[in-house]
């Protein structure tokens, strides 16, 4: 038996386009009402790709999100193409809105030659509102004809809504002695006409996949990247995440390589979340909550998003005051075992509370350190030897305003 | 049998003393970092009283909460007095917290001529500080000189942290031929050195009233009033409402008359817990959030709290934004039964969405309606018969800069 290889990931420049076998582009559809800005993108796969999707779990989905269960459901896995508008949510919009998003689905398969049910669908920006679906049809081939592998940055932009800055990212790795590359984008919270933030992420791959561990990979991966960020504990009506695997690598993953292929996907999507978390509406931190010492999994998860969605918490960090006291009482009332007397509380690598009582003497450090852009803070629970972490970032004066804004 | 008498609630001035038999002090004891403000407050009834509380549901709980538990167990429900300052919470303290907090009891009860565990003692203000054991100690005979009759806007004021106004309330209500009293105080969000809201809620009736049916009452209107609202989601290690009830009136409250009397319970707590509200952090405005169409009480219950909770709820009403989906899109979340086919969403009066289709002529009417203080948003889950009312504020740019502010 031989010694075990040790799997390195390269961190690349790059997108959705970088693996083999996929196009992109990023077009002006004039459904933003900004003139010339990008609003609809495309991402095309040479081959059949092997489909594997998460989705929202908010019970009023949006129209693009069951199209695309649909399609998942009746292509058994396969899609060949990704076509995502921004600027319109096609939620809330009945069975007009369901007629829209296959319209979309049937012109981007004409457009690229392939069953419907091989195109999914997504869509963000005002929820009630009809998607302009005399520019949307008229964008599609302007798209398809845009489609390059140098464009993955486009549709990045495309995708954005208020986004401060669009969010790519990619990885390589060496399996069975050829390399695959794994490439992402995404978008978070911000929109020039608020309704509901909401997330996408569109992950590529060339290695070949089976459906089964596509799956796996990416439930296991979003439950620790995604799903653990939060900026306003909001669950928007059109969140999802999908993943193509084109195989054109030459790569098959297997049982035998899969941790190395889940390691790879999970660098890519951990990429991605942190920079919506940096983009969040208003953010002028990230905040990394680690819970420790909690007495199962769950309840250290439980604690952290507790913890993460804290308004308290959340302006306190804003506002570089280490104010332990608002991380315990917190933790107190999140539901879960927690046991004062062994609980500890740790702003950065500085001990504030710990042995049942306050370590005053180390605040000042603490406020200095809370001037850093990117922060960790960590509650021990007292109770047990599970953890979690969950990024999120602070709470502004400059969220309130993006908000309230009217939307006319 | 003689007909039901319809018992008539009148809302009169006054609060904690002027029931029959109550007198109450608010002074400073130097407590608070401003010279002179008011940080001692004490109620005093001229007999034992029945009393009943309900405390924080935090694991990380404060001394005086501990102490005040122990002093009900042990006293088997009586109580002669409850002493309570601002300005330190006395909490995450450890076993010298809960040394202070007795000391305070033990002072109280010499003064007052009431064995130790008739006192009742609550705190409010930064969490993890000791308290100033000197300054409590000379203040307490102040506090107990200065009682009377008419001083219970005082002690309404001396259990302020940064509370933008009193909440003082007062009901009166005749029963069996003669009328009781019932008056109350509390303090909501908002502090000098904010560590963590704390709700403090104290009532007082010259009604006599058995333990069981006192705690039956309390357990029933706080879960209908205080329970029932939210300024941020978060919990407070201090918060408490407590009642005593001394019998000064001659009326004994028993199964005959309790519903009169809960209802003038209830008229009490629910001014009190909407001062809270009206006065709670940054808060600008009143929203009641009224779900309908529930499946059950519990699910309409959690909805009205998520949407309460919704940072992007509270924007937009900040803002006067009739952001329809964005109730829609919390109901979705929020855990429980929910038909979007059948959902309605009101803002006022007026119908925003309903039969599955946004109704966005309506929407500069909402927009207007949006610039009252106080507004109501309806949330119908289309899924049953259940309701259930919640009141929060909005989220405003203030709130961001009162809990950001460093404590020094």
């Amino acid at each position: 038996m031989s010694a075990p290889v040790v799997q390195i990931i390269e961190t690349i420049g790059g997108g959705v386009a970088s693996p083999k076998g996929f196009r992109a582009a990023g077009v002006s559809a004039g459904i933003k009402a900004k003139a010339g800005a990008l609003d609809l993108a495309l991402i095309v796969s040479d081959r059949p790709a092997t489909a594997a999707a998460v989705f929202t779990t908010n019970l009023a989905q949006a129209a693009p999100v069951t199209v695309s269960k649909e399609h998942l459901a009746r292509s058994g896995g396969m899609a060949r193409a990704i076509v995502v508008n921004s600027g319109c949510a096609n939620a809330c919009t009945g069975e007009d809105g369901l007629r829209d998003a296959r319209t979309m689905a049937t012109g981007t398969a004409h457009l690229v030659g392939c069953p419907v049910d091989q195109v999914l669908v997504a869509s963000t920006g005002v929820i009630g509102v009809a998607l302009p679906m005399d520019k949307v049809e008229a964008g599609l081939p302007v798209a398809a004809e845009a489609l390059g592998s140098g464009h993955g940055p486009l549709a990045a932009q495309a995708i954005m809504t208020t986004d401060p800055f669009p969010k790519e990212a990619a990885s390589r790795i060496g399996i069975n002695g050829r390399d695959i590359t794994i490439g992402g984008m995404a978008k978070g919270s911000g929109m020039i006409e608020p309704m509901m933030a909401t997330m996408l992420g569109f992950v590529t791959t060339d290695a070949g996949v089976p459906k089964s561990l596509l799956d796996r990979a990416l439930r296991e991966v979003v439950n620790e990247t995604f799903n653990a960020i939060t900026v306003d504990g909001d669950c928007s009506t059109n969140d999802c995440v999908m993943i193509l695997a084109n195989g054109a690598s030459g790569v098959i993953v297997d049982e035998s390589n899969y941790d190395a292929f889940a390691d790879a996907l999970r660098s890519v999507c951990l990429r991605l979340a942190l920079g919506i978390v940096r983009g969040g509406e208003g953010a002028t931190k990230l905040v990394t909550v680690n819970v420790i010492g909690a007495a199962s999994a769950g309840d250290a998860r439980q604690a952290a998003k507790a913890i993460a969605n804290s308004l308290l918490v959340k302006t306190a960090i804003h506002g570089g005051d280490p104010n332990w006291g608002r991380l315990i009482a917190v933790a107190g009332r999140a539901g879960v075992a927690f046991e004062l007397s062994r609980a500890q509380v740790l702003i950065g690598p500085i001990v504030l509370f710990k042995d049942g009582r306050p370590y005053d003497d180390a605040a000042p450090e603490a406020a200095s350190y809370l001037k850093n852009t990117d922060v960790v803070v960590t509650v021990d629970l007292g109770s047990g030897s599970a953890s979690s972490t969950v990024w999120t970032c602070d709470l502004s004066a400059e969220y309130v305003r993006i908000n309230a804004e009217y939307r006319t």
